[in-house]
């Protein structure tokens, strides 16, 4: 029996792990099983290249759970160790025994999926354990070994009589720790952090209905069996080609990562670089109908496998974070800063890769079923107008790929949208002007205007389309959109001038002073046109450039400093031709006459959605009364 | 002259520190100035018991940049080091010569400031610079000496000339960490990190203009002289006790720690706490309404007088993130992960402390001066609101601060809107109801028919409203709340049933028969009332309970699982003895019926915001139609 110190500085060095390093608890059992996976990774990499001569077999890691004796027991079939190997790797502390393992073995280890990651990760054990013993036998033909420290920098090391390969971690759980003692606990840490580690891990047994024999009697029961739990899936899909992989494999997948989740992906994007960074992965766009479990059901990051984090901003592009899905990457750096990742190179050129992928991804779709693309589009709308505002890159690509539906479900291309429309739309100045709506039911009596004159209108419905919208015109040549309810729509694409009027100037003049007085409103600037005589009487419009920098206001970033403030200013268009402009103008008595212009107010109101309130109230009551007569 | 091999673990850790502890670059300057602050404090505390024999003068801290030679100098006129303890405090890596330090002084050290937390941030500079040079001379008599060392393990320690004490450490700046030799830069972290640090820190100097001598000459210029530039605050007002403080220096300092918010605080809250945990802080209520700031200006965590972060999500219950303000307590612990911070029981402790000011300070705020409370009100109640919901000690300390607003601005606690309102909304069933609107404007003819019974109207406009009133509904006896659109007022709060009818069964059987085809809408649930002669012929109503199930789910969590799905289902309300009902039954042309019928029901459509698209359209035009002829 040997005793010793370890090395002296651990005595500073503990409490630093206990406190920055790991101070979420429950990442102990990561780390051990982490570990246990290195292990029996390294022992298949030493047998395939010939240093270990034995069958790997099919290694498993088992977890169990002592109650009574209050240990908690983490067993694999791997490399082992020799008695010089723990002194080496375990009490020197922060000698990280993978690293060594790799710069050993650097180009045939490379790809054996080697974890070794987490040198310091043993230590992490102290975090819940008042003891934890070493058990094992190195794969060598030397005697096993038992190490037991507890906490302090004592340790005693001695011989045993293990006589499997591998190595057993017994953790003698702390008091105030007795939860890492509960089964589902455990398998609760399991399934988060080790779902999709590559060695099988067992956590007790589970009962499993055989299938009944095809020439079993008709009232033979099935046979149940005890089998072992295992709580991975040691390839998913991830790890795999995209050709070994059928739709349904990845729609299996989404629901593996997310149980929760009851509605199918819309697709899938797989990932998968080696140069000049590793990554693979899978992300998957949602149904994002349901705006509630955003929050909840976010990319995964693992490496090698060993889920980090569901936190991937920084890694992900900003508008690809409603997406789902995993990726995999031993070149992201852990646990840092979030300012600190946005300026590394390496994440940079992953979050590059992966808006390349996804705008690839978007052609192809769209290539491929044009039809099933456009039913897709309202639920992927959202993700691709972000980053086309967001990343130049991916907007450079989205004329191939962003749609512009009209408000009668119709679906344009960019370049369909100017081959179609543009000869219509295009005014006087020779810009082409695109007519578009935000909500095809508020502004229904604008829509119908604009269609009259044989415009068509978009209807462009999220809430960064004011974002998009300067985007777009301030890229492309000669074009500007304007909201269908900005002006009357002869204002909003001017053509040559051919109207005429059945007033004469005198007569306007007075049909607009006359209005002025009456609605006496400065929200209201009273505007006279030669419109057609069965257009409405009354209209009231906004003009495009002030709504739309409140709105950009409104969603936040953009638009001009301090416009929220700003009141909301209209035009009232007062139609000449109309029957009521006639009629005001032959009524002598004033009140009728007033009583009049407020009616025809509160209608054109109306179709803005502007009367409320006490007026609207009143309006309804007027109505219910000439209803009634 | 001595070489010698820094501790050999120093090989392993060094990445680590690199790579984990500070992954955030910028960090090394926030450490450097904390050791400098702190060999500041402990001679001043040496000096305190006698056991440092000197004048402690007015030291300060110097940051210099020195672009040419590309350093960065770090200089305290503290307690400096002996070559011994350099050799103890340096060469040994991960040894927190604080921690000693408070060990030898225990009871004496306890309340001298000392900040003594980061006892590996000296190693942190090697994150920028290339090589790191310590000058430093001891208050006591021995010679000073010179540390050098390029990252490696390798260093070298000799005599040098310095004459003052103190310590000054020498950055050599490595390539790729240019920004750090920028004056800006360097501003920037020493705004960020040390702002309100305890000992004075000096960053070059600044020209500052000479107040005029009282019989200065009538054209004399006022002169200007070179000052030292003191980038903190060393006694910011939160390390003073609040009757220190005036209401003009709270404001004051909310704008030394928000220079871009212009707004002024509502109010303030002073916390002060010793046992059992140390806690100083002032908390803010800032003006709420300009939602886009939110994210920006947020509460500070500071330890000690240093900055540590502005996440502070865990440690402030959540609904008190609105808030501004500054927190400083030595016993949060740092770096850790939010989901430990959340379970560890100094936090909770802490939390729960903030949360129970919280709630006297409101109290205290509406005995002292109820006007202003109440003018406040529209501001805070999101939070009190938000927190009665989510923290039960302060819902049930709410009845004393927590306003109900009536639709005529009028104001009561719980116990006043027993007293007024019940007696009068109080039904056959001995049920307080109280009725309220989200929306006034909205809902204004709901509002009145209500009040012309004598009724109150609640205006209850937050969006978390429908849980807060659940919340009420369980946790007080005998009350129920009703949104006023709801169901017809007669039915929202049932009194003895005295109404009479213009029709008969038959007649209102045949009314309601004509009404259900002509509308054709399962949406709507024909109900014939009688009702007052005057009240409207036809209202919309939306049963309670539905809507607020639904109400809540879209504001997140609560409500009923698959709600959201639901159709809304109203009832159509038909006042028997209203004049168009008669004039209905009257009526035998069928088409002129339909149209009527119509029309009331379009009419009653908009009450409920509930008329769009073409709909709105047609009746728009058909009612300009009318208008003109």
């Amino acid at each position: 029996m040997t005793k010793g110190n370890i090395n002296v500085s651990v005595d500073n060095i503990f409490p630093l792990i206990k406190k920055f390093l790991y101070s979420d608890h429950e990442i102990f059992l990561r780390e051990l099983v982490s570990n246990a996976t290195d292990a029996t990774l390294k022992l298949k990499h030493l047998i395939s290249i010939g240093e270990a001569n034995m069958e790997y077999g099919n290694p498993q890691i088992e977890i169990k759970i002592n109650k009574e004796e209050r240990t908690l027991h983490i067993i694999d079939q791997g490399i082992g160790m020799t008695a010089g190997e723990v002194e080496k790797y375990i009490n020197q502390v922060a000698f990280s025994g993978a690293e060594e393992f790799l710069e050993k073995y650097k180009d045939s280890a490379k790809d054996s999926g080697i974890i070794g990651h987490f040198g310091l990760g043993f230590y992490s054990a102290f975090m819940v354990a008042e003891k934890v013993e070493i058990l094992t036998k190195s794969y060598k033909d030397e005697p096993a070994v038992r190490w037991i420290c507890d906490g302090s920098p004592e340790f005693t090391l001695e011989e045993t009589d293990k006589t499997e390969r591998g190595t057993e971690i017994i953790l003698h759980i702390a008091d105030g720790s007795e939860e890492f003692l509960e089964e589902f606990r455990i398998r609760e840490l399991l399934t988060k952090y080790n779902k999709f580690m590559p060695v099988p891990i067992k956590f007790g047994t589970k009962k499993e209905t055989l299938p009944l024999p095809e020439d079993a009697a008709e009232d033979a029961k099935p046979e149940t069996v005890e089998v072992d739990d295992i709580i991975n899936n040691p390839t998913p899909a991830w790890t795999k080609t995209p050709s070994e992989l059928s739709a349904e494999d990845y729609t299996k997948f989404y629901h593996e990562l997310y149980p929760m989740q009851f509605e199918e992906p819309l697709f899938n994007i797989h990932l998968n670089v080696d140069y000049p960074f590793k990554m693979t992965g899978i992300l998957y766009f949602p149904k994002l109908s349901n705006s509630l479990n955003i929050e909840k059901d976010k990319i995964q990051l693992y490496q090698n496998q060993v889920f980090v984090t569901d936190e991937v901003k920084g890694i992900v592009p900003d508008f690809l974070m409603l997406l789902r899905g995993v990726i995999d990457s031993p070149d992201i750096p852990l646990n840092v800063s979030r300012s600190y990742l946005q300026a590394d190179g390496a994440v940079k050129k992953i979050s590059s890769y992966i808006t390349k992928k996804v705008a690839d991804k978007m052609v192809s779709l769209i290539n491929e079923n044009r039809d099933d693309y456009e039913k897709k589009w309202n639920d992927i709308k959202i993700v691709i107008e972000y980053g086309m505002i967001s990343e130049d890159k991916f907007y450079e690509k989205s004329d191939k790929f962003a749609l512009y539906p009209n408000t009668d479900g119709h679906f344009y291309l960019w370049n369909e949208l100017e081959e179609k429309l543009k000869p219509m739309q295009t005014d006087t100045n020779g810009n082409f002007v695109i007519l578009y709506a935000t909500n095809a039911d508020e502004q229904h009596s604008y829509i119908e205007s604009a269609k009259e004159k044989g415009y068509e209108v978009l209807l462009l419905d999220s809430p960064i389309v004011p974002h998009l919208i300067q985007k777009l015109e301030t890229s492309k040549e000669k074009i500007s959109f304007a909201r269908v309810d900005a002006d009357h729509i002869n204002n909003l694409i001017k053509k040559e001038d051919t109207s005429i009027s059945k007033l004469n100037e005198t007569e306007k003049e007075s049909l607009k002073k006359s209005i002025e007085e009456t609605v006496n409103d400065k929200t209201f600037t009273v505007q006279v046109e030669d419109l057609d005589s069965s257009e409405a009487p009354f209209l009231i419009t906004q003009p495009e450039f002030m709504r739309r920098m409140k709105d950009m206001q409104a969603t936040g970033g953009g638009g001009m400093f301090g416009m929220n403030g700003f009141p909301e200013m209209y035009n009232l268009v007062v139609n000449s031709n109309s029957e009521l402009a006639s009629e005001l103008l032959k009524t002598e008595n004033e009140e009728q006459k007033a009583s009049k212009i407020k009616h025809a107010l509160d209608l054109a109101k109306l179709s803005q959605n502007l009367l409320k309130g006490k007026d609207l109230s009143d309006f309804i009551k007027r109505s219910y009364q000439q209803l009634s007569v």
